[in-house]
């Protein structure tokens, strides 16, 4: 089984999917591709209809998304542990999950995933709203499972939103008390400890993704 | 089981959520709420934390967005049937529907879901490269289920696109033969004729999804 991911500094939708094989110790040869490379298009190309990262290969199949690759790993590694095993809850998560994979727009192009960067940024209303909303969801599950992932035991929805965790960080975000201590449960996690090890040996800069300004 | 839906002229998240129910005939009460409208916000505010629809509420479950709505719908009531059966087929399926979920942007925002209206409009290279993927995808999956639905048997890919279809129709995009036969299929299929049947009794406008000159 191989995962492509790209630069471990910037790309969000990598660490998503890459979290999950990093949680249940899943065996992968992990692939790394300069984001913007030529070797990243090349390889990617023959393989994947949108030449994206994430990319699953495994045993003739690929898959091209992170979400459909968390689905899929949880669906044939995982026996569905990766989600609530309660209906209403495991609705929920993917709710919150689906919220995340197709959302939250201003907040993603404001606020890149730059992982050794401090930056001060001017937000727009947009973007608030969108700090607020993932503050209300960490919170009110923070209420729910104190200490815990959001539902609990780690599941996908964690996956989906650990990248935020990092951009807070990154831009200085302040939020709830209950919020933070879940972005510090995130931040100190062993798999996320891993990847920010990983990500501090890279020194390739990815103009795009450089918002903010030096603090 | 209660599925709150917008204007079926223009309400395409509301119209993938919807298919699902009419294409398995699941028993559930449609409440139509007019887009932008206080009804919509007052109804919907208590009960979803995003107020969008679709929003789908099941004996103490809400869930809230289209395609949480329809994993659920597909684990608790149709036993997973609404996925393609293989493993490899299903990493697909929901690889594709991944990418409508969370991209073809440019489609989206030049081309809105307006079913009455017929409209001549300016594409831009974004929107030409979504509608070339989508041409792609339609395409490739007909010349592996010739006349039938995108993996076969009706699946939740086939609820994700079907908007597509109508958007398509709506500002007179040309396809390949092949996309062009499934886009038919779709035009033509019991569920939809339904929709289009509820949509032509509206006369609601909404001014921001009225793009294009009439031809």
């Amino acid at each position: 089984m191989q995962l492509f991911i790209g630069n471990q500094n910037y790309s969000s939708w990598s660490l998503r999917a890459w979290l999950i094989f990093s949680q249940y110790q899943l065996d992968v040869e992990i692939v790394k591709l300069g984001l913007g490379t030529k070797q990243f298009y090349n390889t990617l190309a023959p393989i994947s209809p949108t030449a994206k990262v994430p990319t699953l290969l495994d045993s003739g199949v690929t898959v091209w998304d992170s979400l459909a690759i968390l689905e899929y790993i949880n669906e044939q590694y995982l026996d569905g542990k990766a989600w609530p095993s309660d209906t209403q809850q495991r609705a929920k998560a993917r709710a919150i999950t689906a919220e995340m994979h197709s959302g939250f727009f201003d907040l993603r192009s404001e606020l890149p995933m730059n992982i050794r960067a401090r930056r001060k940024i001017q937000l727009s209303s947009g973007a608030l709203k969108d700090i607020a909303r993932i503050d209300a969801i960490w919170s009110e599950q923070a209420s729910k499972y104190p200490n815990e992932w959001l539902f609990g035991e780690w599941s996908i929805v964690d996956a989906m939103y650990a990248p935020v965790a990092l951009r807070f960080q990154t831009y200085g975000i302040e939020l709830s008390a209950a919020a933070s201590a879940y972005q510090q449960k995130v931040l100190s996690s062993e798999s996320l400890q891993q990847w920010l090890d990983e990500a501090a040996l890279e020194t390739s800069i990815v103009e795009e993704d450089e918002a903010g300004t030096e603090i």
